[in-house]
Order: structure tokens, then sequence, then C-alpha cells
């Protein structure tokens, strides 16, 4: 029995890998997820499988048990979460799976999942635009890490590079530790989002730079070009992302018609970006007129595990002397209500408030530390630039 | 016992949820792929799975069945296959999987597989260089297909958008018809090849245009953006690619800085793209001096169940009246020896050459209806162009 079991097996893998061939006929006869009214549904086929669940973002990657039908599709329905960009995988005997039905698929560091939008309210603002700015995959020399290193850059719709009159002012966009340069262009939909807000006349037209802020990767790791140490290594730690500007405003500056001076420069981020940002805003007050720090580990340590964040041991004068730093447009600081770093970045919110800093702004949202408070704070932090 | 075999399946599948989050701590635990001087090896944690195989492109994805360890590991060694850049899936109880150890995934299509690149010998075009060029992610707007479109742009090292002097040739590279634009830049290796081969002085710096040549596609669909109609009716046939002319060209030089007749311009593509290569070459002489058609299975048509290819029926002259079409630098034709369209591309080639044709190139490599063998053809096509 076990043996024909398995010989059954076999055949189906076999079956599998001349289907590939054949995936886009395949794709058509599983419809998944497929969005009702007031329902999704997801479905899966595997007709030798003995347990299929799917988890997804918006249940906190609990699995939900799918069910088995004559068909040998799985099926899972459930009541439509909010609108949102949600993630999603199936597990199959234990296994993660992509939905071979679902071609929407982002990577958030070292792992794919599936994605699927639920339109309409917030996630509008993720919809694509009728006039869409462009993504650019640029390398370029970091002597601070010896490396020929990549980074993205947004450029609005209306740059057109053969008009040399126009100068644009840059965000500088920072990813977390699992990410790298790849994470706010996909998971961030920070093109969308830019895009209709730009067009809608509530943000100004930018450039967003996004660097990749793991100083041992050399690119998006989908290249297959390999890391310098082991991936694991990302803790560039929230201090030392000295690249950016060492490198990467200079080279910028180089080779956009940006605007070259501290109004027309922000920098933000997200997690450890965040606690980047905070470095790198506070030692370059010349540089930088704006910061946006989300979710950051560094000022909510405490509650994660680390060091408490003692601001002004780490920016000397940052609470004794605050005429010295208090030349900021905006500070922005926000975090998800169900993210325990939440404490100490309120907690620093009050302590620049004591210290009558301006252009303070909080915001939270809820969700825990996650993507969909980060797509958030993009999009009203860019409100607030330069104005 | 079934209840007990569910019960402990589905609180794998809980924890495979939560290892989720810790995927980078995971992907540490197992090496996968592994490579050592004379082998390969698999790897895929699996402790509840029936049967695993792997299925690789180098053995045409034919299922090779894995062997479980005690620690539950699942693992499959094979001898090194030369050098070239593979593709790869693992089948878990008869479903496609990714390897989670691997971060190197590459689309064709509707379909994800991981990818392993064996360095040395002919690899080495497809290794990343010092001096990486750009690729820019371009959205313009399509009169012919009544939308906003994306096209890849990838600019060589060399350019810079500062100097107004310089212009560069461009080469239209169209993918095939599971494909979209990002085919070229992801599975094609398009980036690596020219930098490379550019670096080596072995190809003019150049310009090299990816759109989408599926008019039903908005974009390359992992943004969510739904698709026209079904992703199965891509059949644009390989006759009505009239955007190229219309919309593309006229948009490259109005955008770039590069070469505005036809010495500066060539358009190749592969199988679909190499039949839309063919009409667009042959119906616009005054266009572009050199074309690319790499396994084409309009000119192969026979071999794959389709009307025997009538060039002189289907271009009026194209055999008649040689002199009116014979104006190429370079008319590049080539196939994969297992690939079936190979005699019908053979007899296109035998009948230019009796007619007179000049600039007529042939070349044939081991291999199917794959891109080992397109991206060796992008390879030597670029290094004739533009003398």
């Amino acid at each position: 029995m076990k043996r024909i079991l398995c010989l059954l097996l076999l055949l189906a893998g076999l079956a599998a890998g001349a289907q590939e061939m054949n995936s886009l006929q395949f794709r058509a006869r599983v419809v998944s997820p497929e969005l009702s009214q007031d329902a999704v549904t997801f479905r899966f086929a595997a007709p030798k499988a003995r347990i299929v669940s799917v988890s997804a973002s918006w249940m906190g990657y609990r699995s939900e048990p799918m069910k088995q039908g004559p068909d040998g599709i799985w099926t899972w329905t459930a009541p439509l979460p909010e609108p949102e960009l949600y993630t999603y995988t199936f597990q199959v005997d234990g296994v993660t799976v992509l939905d071979p039905a679902n071609v929407f698929v982002v990577r958030d560091g070292a792992r794919y999942m599936n994605a699927v939008l639920i339109p309409g309210g917030y996630a509008d603002a993720y919809a694509q635009s009728a006039a869409p700015g462009n993504l650019e995959q640029v390398w370029y020399h970091s002597a601070e890490n010896d490396m020929v290193r990549r980074l993205y850059v947004y450029t609005p719709a209306c740059y057109d590079r053969n008009d040399k009159k126009t100068k644009y002012p840059v965000l500088y966009l920072l990813h977390g530790g699992g990410g790298d340069e790849d994470a706010w262009a996909t998971l961030g939909r920070t093109c969308q989002i830019l895009d209709n807000l730009i067009a809608q006349g509530k943000a100004k037209p930018m450039f967003v730079v996004m660097p990749n802020g793991n100083p041992n990767q050399y690119a998006a790791q989908t290249l297959g070009i390999p890391v310098k140490t082991d991936i694991r290594q990302y803790a560039s730690g929230f201090d030392n992302y000295s690249s950016l500007t060492a490198d990467i405003v200079p080279f910028i500056e180089k080779t956009y018609p940006v605007i070259k001076n501290r109004k027309g420069r922000a920098v933000a981020g997200l997690s450890m970006g965040g606690g980047q940002s905070f470095f790198i805003a506070f030692r370059n007050v010349d540089l930088f007129s704006s910061v946006g720090i989300f979710s950051s580990g560094l000022i909510g340590a405490n509650a994660i595990g680390g060091a408490p964040f003692d601001g002004e041991a780490i920016i000397p004068g940052l609470y004794s002397q605050p005429a010295k730093f208090n030349r900021f447009d905006v500070i922005y600081l926000s975090c998800g209500e169900e993210d325990n770093r939440i404490d100490g970045m309120k907690d620093f919110k009050a302590k620049l408030d004591g210290k009558g800093y301006k252009g303070v702004v909080w915001e939270q949202y809820p969700g825990g530390h996650e993507w969909k408070v980060w797509r958030r704070n993009l999009a009203s932090f860019v409100q607030l630039l330069f104005k």
C-alpha cells in the first residue's frame, strides 16, 4: 500500500513538472484569490495533500485549515477584510507554498509571499495611477563599503530628463533589517503612493531614493549575487549607515536634477531604517530638513530586549541643547498600536515636546510591526514635506 | 490515527506560519543549493511530507526523488552540470514548492522558479560586472493599445544623463508568448551579458529596450495590476505588434540620447518575439538595420502544428524581390538543436541564402525551446551590431 502511494505521488510529481510548462493554462483552471462583494476565497489544487491551510497577514498569519472538495481543490472563504494590501501563503503538509494561481508575489527579505489588494478606502492609495512615475535600478560606487552597490530611484511622472531647469527635492527612504533596496518599492507601494498623492496635489513632486542599508549585501539578492557574509549579519545596527551621506547623497546630486540644500532633503525609514534615519538626521542638521522615524527598535528598544534609549547619550545635546537641533521642519514619529516599540516611540515624542522641539508630528495606526502601518506612514509623511 | 495525523499536520502548519517571521534564521539552518567542486546538493526541510522530488532545467524538469534524512531534511545530490544558469523547483506530495533556502527566484510568465548559477565557462557571461549598467522601469502612453504601459530600459555603465552629446544605438528586445517586459532582464540576464561584453570591448555600448509584447497586459503582473483580459489570450500573434514602431520607438527617441536613424536601431526577439521581430524588421527596412530571430514558432510553425511558413505570402517580395529587403547589416537566425522549430528556421536561412541575402548569420546551440539558448543568442547578436 505504501509503495503504491509513493508511486502515485512520484507520478504526481512528474506530472507537476510537466504541467509547469503549461502553467498559463493551469492558472486559468483555479481562480485564487477570488474577491466578491463581501468575501475572499482562496483555492489550491493539491489532490494528494493531507492537510492544507492558508495564513494571511490580516489574521496575523494564523493558519486557517482549508477544505478539500471532490475535485481535489482545497478552498477557504472568509469575510472580506478592510481595504488594504495583504500577504498570504499556503501550507501543504507543513510546508509553505505559494499560490500558483496568483502571479502577484512580493518578497520580504529572504521570504516570498503572495499578495492580494482589497480595493477601496485607504487602499486606493496603493492603486495604479493614470500617470505613473518611473523606477530606476541604479548602481553606484560606495567608497564607504568598498563595493559597487545598487539603489532604487523613484522619479515622478512630471520628470523630464531633457528639462535642465526643474530641480526636485529628494526623500531618502530606508528599509528595515530584513529588507533591501527592493522592499519599499514592492511591499511599500512607494511608487503608487507617490504617484497618487502627486497627481492629487497632496504631495510635492519629489524623487525617492531607496538604498540598501545592509552593508553586507551587494544588491537585492534575487540577482544571484552572493552576499558578502552570512545574511543574518544584517546588523549594520542603527549607527553606522554613514554611506548615505558619504556616498549616496553626493552621487544622487551629481546624477539627477535635484535641489542641493537641506530644504530639498528629507530622510525616513522603518524599524532599523528608522534608527538609521534618527542618527543621519540629528547628526546632519545642516544636511536634512525633515526626518521620519517609523516603528524604530532603537527608540523603542526597551520593550524588545534592547538597551533603553538614551537620546542624550547617543546624540549629545539632544535634550540639553535643543536649539542646536531644533531646525527641522518635520520630525515625524509613528508606530503601530500593537507594536511593542510604541511606548518608547511615544516617550521620545514626549521628550521632544518637553524640550520645545517644533515640527514634531505623532501618528499611530492599528497594526503591529508591519507594512500596513509603514505604507500609511509614508503617505502621511510625504504630504508634510518640502513646503 | 488519521485524526492524530491531521492534528499534527495542523500544528506543523501553525508552526510554519510562525516560523515565517524568522525566515532569515531558518534559512541559515538548511543550505540549498550547495555547490562543491563536482556536485550540487539540494536540501529541503519537510519532516511531514511523504514524497519530495526536485526538477531542474538541466534535466528537462524530470522529477528526481529526494531522500529524507533522520532530521526530516530531504536531500538530492547530482554531478555538477556544465556552467549555466539553471532553474528548479521542489515537488512535495505532488505540489510545486520553491526552495525556501534560496532567495534567487525568477519568474517566467505566471510561474516562479528558483535559480542557480553554476559559475565558470560560458556562464561567466552572466556574472555581475564590476561596472554594471542600470535598469529603468519606464511608463509610456501607448496610443495603439490605448493605455499607459511599461517597458524596461537597460542603459550602459558609460551612460551619463548629464552628457548631451553622446548618442547611443538601441536594441529593441522582445520576449516570448508567456513572458512580459521583465523576462529578458531576469531570465535573459540581459544587463549582465551587456555589461560584460561592453566592458570587454566586444559589444558597442547600447541601450536595450524591453517592452511588453502582449497587448492585453498592462505591465508585469507582479504589480497587482489586473490584465485586460484572460492571461491566456497572449496571442497578439506575431503579426500585430505595431505598437513598437507607432509608440515605443518615438517615445524612446524623444526621451533618451539615442541615434535616430536605421543604423542605430536593431530589433530581436525569442519565440513569439522572434516572429514579431521578423514582421517589424521586414516591414520597416527603412527603420531597422539589423534583426535577430531566435527560435521563432512562426518560421518553424510546421513542426509545432501551425500553418507552414510562407515568407513570400506574408512579406510580399521577400523572395521574389530580395533587393527590396537586402539592406540589413545582420539577419541573425538561431534555434536550439532539440527545439522542433529548428528545421523551419534552417529552411528560412537556406531560402535567404538562395536569394542572395547578405549578412545572414546562423547559429545553433544545444538545448530546446529554452533560455540557455536565448541568452547565447543575445550575447552573439549584440557583438555583431552597430559596426
